[in-house]
């Protein structure tokens, strides 16, 4: 396979363009606005010359990467030749559905049907389809080109073999994919991400520490560990034998946290303003944008950074 | 002050010498066993070659720095001429209450006294003094030297004016302190660690996903914007115009997840085994101590990346 097809040419399905074009692959991406699939390829040559501006190197020159990249005026055009395709539509239940039942005819049965939904699980829109094995999610986080995890999903029909080229297709074009073994809530990223944000409200919301304070204890504690080795690795490493030695000694302790944390908040609006209010003296509204910026420059130095380490 | 006692010379006090003493400080080292105390200078040698072997620069010659370290044969000697003690002996609070006991007529009553544990809080072994309102936790990030968040946490008597007192000088000597407002179980780090690894072992457990694939979650996804934004940051810029859309939008799944969530396991020994069998095959048991000095390494190579990055 050398050839994929894109439908939708948003945010996330153009940042898709870039890690599979960037791979080598001809990328064929059509969105149901002619005018935001032809934006793809400037938007690969913008992305690019970031990276190349804080002088991480490029495989090859950034214009041979945006080359791969080509408008496709159908569906039908953007299918030709390929078998994979991935879908970066609305998060719309409805919009899904109905692609999804025009691509049970128009894809050859063969050919993978990916889609980057954050929340929809691949079962609910591909219930009713003739070749629904062939359907599954593979969520990035956004943006893909700056970060390699990949989620892959399979509703329960979903054909293990289907699975498995999803996987070595995500490994091949340098992203990192982990294979849920069912459809859950949230998938993986989002119920940790979840569990960490409940706490982080929990403790602004109690009075205990501001968000500031809450952003430090991550971001110079407990994040510097677990960006390079995870919170499995990171406790592994926190005691002399390894994880049982670790567990026996603290497991007592987490499970009376967790006790106190079994309280499921909703985050309202005040505490909610409240937050606001600290995270805005660090970035003024006026100044998200730039911001936004400066995490993806320090992102693709970061990756940059690890892939560098022994 | 430019001279501070450490009281406990185990793994964590010996690494409060390097810290106290890079930053221009003598340190005064006592331990109840002299052979502990007297290990002190050549455990900050070892460790100041460490940085220097990986071509981080010391602010000054490594020897300057380990000879400011001075092992000191009884309390008395080592509170000579200091306004700050910060004690990391055992766990136990029989010891700690003891100590404390003969460090409320020892230590002129002005003098800070800290301790660095990370799970009893200051009340519990300060109470009975009658100069309790210097006392606090200041609580490191094992190891203090590579990890710059402290976590301060006052005891219901604790004169604000001794927290913000041991706050600046964690800042003067390079640290990043969070200041807790009030005494909790866990402090801050443990129990947004605990939240994350609840979530963490319950997908384990439920035959979602393996502790690999937990890890790379983390490490290839959510923990590289952690690592130097932290949680809310990472969520404010996630939205066009900040946190409070971001919770708009998403804040109900969020709730409904949590909901799953609040769900207290214990850690089985079953489930330990069966992850510790998955992280043994990336490190097994005689490569633990190897695995650790990796760690260390890319810690500090880590922080120094994020110091160097606009």
């Amino acid at each position: 396979m050398t050839r994929v097809a894109l439908i939708g040419a948003g945010v996330v399905g153009s940042a898709w363009s870039l890690v599979f074009a960037r791979a080598g692959f001809e990328v064929a991406i059509h969105d149901a606005d002619p005018a935001a699939a032809a934006r793809a390829p400037d938007f690969v040559r913008t992305a690019l010359a970031a990276l190349e501006a804080q002088g991480l190197a490029l495989p090859e020159p950034a214009e041979s990467i945006a080359a791969r990249v080509r408008p496709a005026a159908s569906i039908e055009e953007a299918l030709a030749g390929v078998d994979y395709v991935q879908e970066s539509v609305p998060e719309r239940l409805a919009v899904k559905i109905d692609l999804y039942a025009m691509l049970d005819t128009l894809a050859g049965p063969q050919v993978v049907l990916a889609s980057s939904t954050s929340g929809l699980p691949a079962s609910a829109f591909t219930e009713g389809m003739a070749t629904r094995r062939r359907c599954l999610v593979v969520h990035p986080i956004n943006p893909p080109h700056l970060i390699p995890l990949v989620e892959i999903v399979p509703a329960p029909w979903t054909d293990p073999d289907i699975v498995e080229r999803a996987t070595a297709l995500m490994r091949r074009i340098g992203q990192s994919p982990i294979q849920l073994r069912r459809e859950i809530n949230g998938f993986v990223v989002n119920r940790l991400q979840g569990a960490l944000l409940g706490e982080a409200f929990r403790l602004v919301e109690d009075g205990i520490v501001d968000a500031d304070e809450v952003d430090r204890a991550i971001a110079d504690g407990l994040g510097l560990r677990w960006c390079f080795m995870g919170p499995f690795q990171t406790i592994d490493l926190n005691a002399r034998t390894g994880i049982a030695e670790y567990c026996r000694n603290l497991g007592p302790m987490y499970h009376g946290l967790a006790k106190e944390q079994a309280d499921p908040r909703p985050w309202p609006d005040t505490l909610v303003a409240a937050i606001e209010g600290t995270l805005r003296k660090r970035t003024p509204t006026e100044d998200i944008p730039a911001r936004q910026g400066w995490r993806d420059n320090f992102l693709a130095r970061l990756v940059d950074f690890k892939r560098r380490q022994p």
